[in-house]
């Protein structure tokens, strides 16, 4: 593995979009007690639901801890790998790299740096160090050369591409001040056109309300082919969403991408409003003496945080009356690909979903 | 990974010889406290030395415990992939996986049951759990199926094969106490014929004096050819090694191979006896409330101790009077390869030696 230094947009390398052919998929095995209730046994089962979906296209490789690889083993498939490597949580998307290629189709990585959505700012547990070094140990592993920037805080949830010069970001998490308020607006849609590849960089101003991620695009809008994104979308004005999803509306519809189209918005139901209960809440273990959740608190739940993987739409279902509709469309997007709905309360939980634990490589 | 319950050898699976065509190597980075003194500092830049003479020809890992992954990617050439798991200490030859392979070429590893050389009876340390779940661990991460061979205990270093059907062992170390002693020496004969797919099982009684895995056969005797070994050799009758190699050459002498030809044995002669010295011992934690070591405790230092690259003979030495002489031994048995020679006290004060800390897959 080289460590690079050069970026990759001068090195002639971009990320390509999610709908483009992946040769596998990363994820992590969920273990941490503060995160996942009650030992996250019903968290490792919709994880491996999750695993096992994906590796019926795709070769996926589940990283766990020495603590639980005879558990991740025994509940995965023998085609998926599973490799040890030490984590602060499950977050696939936002501790692996974010892989690059070029025209003759190397790949490479991103060394982002990671802390934990925040740092000590508002980052959402401390510390964050086994985490932050995934990345590069994972580049280290696939024997792929890795760029360092290390010194740029910036996850994978936070940035959406059309694998053809457009990025889509949310300002509430780039400009969060958390993450890298040394730096404009400007200088960090720079470094996006430096390492991702892109010439244009759409800025919606939210995410979904209530995201402690600060509101990752992830969440909220996904690119499904070019010059075509889902945006998650409620009709009722009196939820805090409401505003948030007009407002990257308007901005959807108002910009052109790098390409100088027209971008087609599909809004995408949201389910309705998800609470975590107060038997759930008991199953969290407290983290450095304060319960990471709260009875009755809200949970970013959106039908928008779904894996596109070669052959299937994997994507949370929420036990609501619009898991169908929301299913429907993606069906009616992805005319080639098969939908798999999978029951996400365990995941979202735990702060994210399926596309939140997931992380392709492209082909 | 498929864990496979059948045999190698019904499966058409057998080991190849060391000498023959390696896909790559496997190593485990130094830190145990008690093992490698003074912080394992110095053996680190030995194992260093070692990697990077077997990286001159082969695709080489190297296994690290998180807290030792940045000063191992450090010290080693960017070309050397450098992966996380966890162990209990260093010995690749003895924890990693056996390969076998079959006529297509596919390879397989085979997990054998691993206490630490003696377990609760004259083990070498406790616990030896993390060590015990590498060899599976590194199939899942290669892709390679795997026999499972946990209930019989085995390492590496206790067997040397021609590839042709014969296996060379010590009666010093399979028959000890503390590894099968409920199977007579017929049975561990047969288990070993089942497993790496030979007909004959050549017993030398011993290995080399205090050697404290009961005499692995792979410090005193190793196959360099077909027919061909070399024996670690003492004229001084007045050492106890004296005696053992005596008995081992005369099992040889008198012994055909498993295609009914006679085997040449070359001597290999030891080095002046190796002590520790009182330094040495102050730099070496207590294990469980007692020195690991003692002052002037004399160490098994052997030059058999070798690992046969694909270009390589990669072999220790000693600083002493006979490094010369072995290493033209040797560089005239293998006569298309490089000798390296690597001074190695800070690997066998450890309490073994290069073969020890390496493992080969096969092509």
């Amino acid at each position: 593995m080289k460590i690079l230094h050069s970026t990759p947009t001068e090195d002639g390398f971009f990320m390509p979009a999610e709908f483009e052919r992946h040769s596998g998929c990363l994820m992590i095995w969920p273990e941490r007690a503060d995160s996942w209730q009650y030992g996250a046994v019903e968290a490792r089962k919709a994880f491996a639901e999750v695993a096992h979906a994906i590796a019926q296209s795709e070769r996926l490789t589940v990283f766990t801890s020495f603590e639980g690889y005879d558990t991740a083993r025994k509940m995965l498939e023998e085609h998926i790998r599973v490799i040890e490597m030490s984590s602060d949580d499950s977050w696939a998307r936002d501790v692996m790299p974010t892989f690059v290629k070029n025209s003759e189709g190397e790949i490479r990585g991103i060394d982002w740096g990671f802390n934990a959505w925040g740092g000590l700012i508002d980052g959402l547990y401390f510390p964050w160090d086994k985490d932050n070094r995934m990345a590069r140990k994972c580049c280290d592993l696939l024997e792929l050369d890795v760029y360092d920037k290390r010194a740029f805080i910036m996850e994978g949830g936070a940035i959406h591409v059309d694998g053809q010069g457009t990025a889509i970001v949310t300002e509430a998490c780039l400009l969060s001040r958390g993450r890298n308020p040394h730096m404009t607006k400007q200088e960090i849609e720079n470094e996006l056109k430096k390492y991702l590849g892109v010439t244009k960089v759409i800025w919606l101003p939210y995410g979904i309300y209530l995201d402690e991620t600060n509101q990752h695009v992830d969440n909220i809008c996904a690119y499904v082919a070019p010059a075509h994104v889902v945006l998650a979308w409620t009709d009722d004005e009196n939820d805090p969403q409401y505003n948030m999803s007009v407002k990257c509306l308007k901005v959807l519809e108002n910009e052109k991408d790098a390409r100088g189209r027209k971008i087609k918005v599909t809004k995408l139901p949201l389910p309705n409003p998800v609470y975590i209960t107060k038997n759930e809440c008991e199953g969290l273990v407290d983290f450095d003496g304060e319960p990471t959740r709260k009875p009755d608190e809200r949970l970013a739940a959106s039908y928008v945080n779904f894996y596109i993987s070669n052959s299937a739409i994997i994507m949370p279902a929420f036990d609501d009356e619009h898991d169908d509709e929301a299913a429907d469309i993606l069906r009616d997007i992805f005319k080639d690909r098969k939908i798999i709905q999978i029951q996400a309360r365990n995941i979202l939980i735990g702060g994210g979903n399926i596309h939140c634990i997931t992380q392709q490589i492209p082909e």
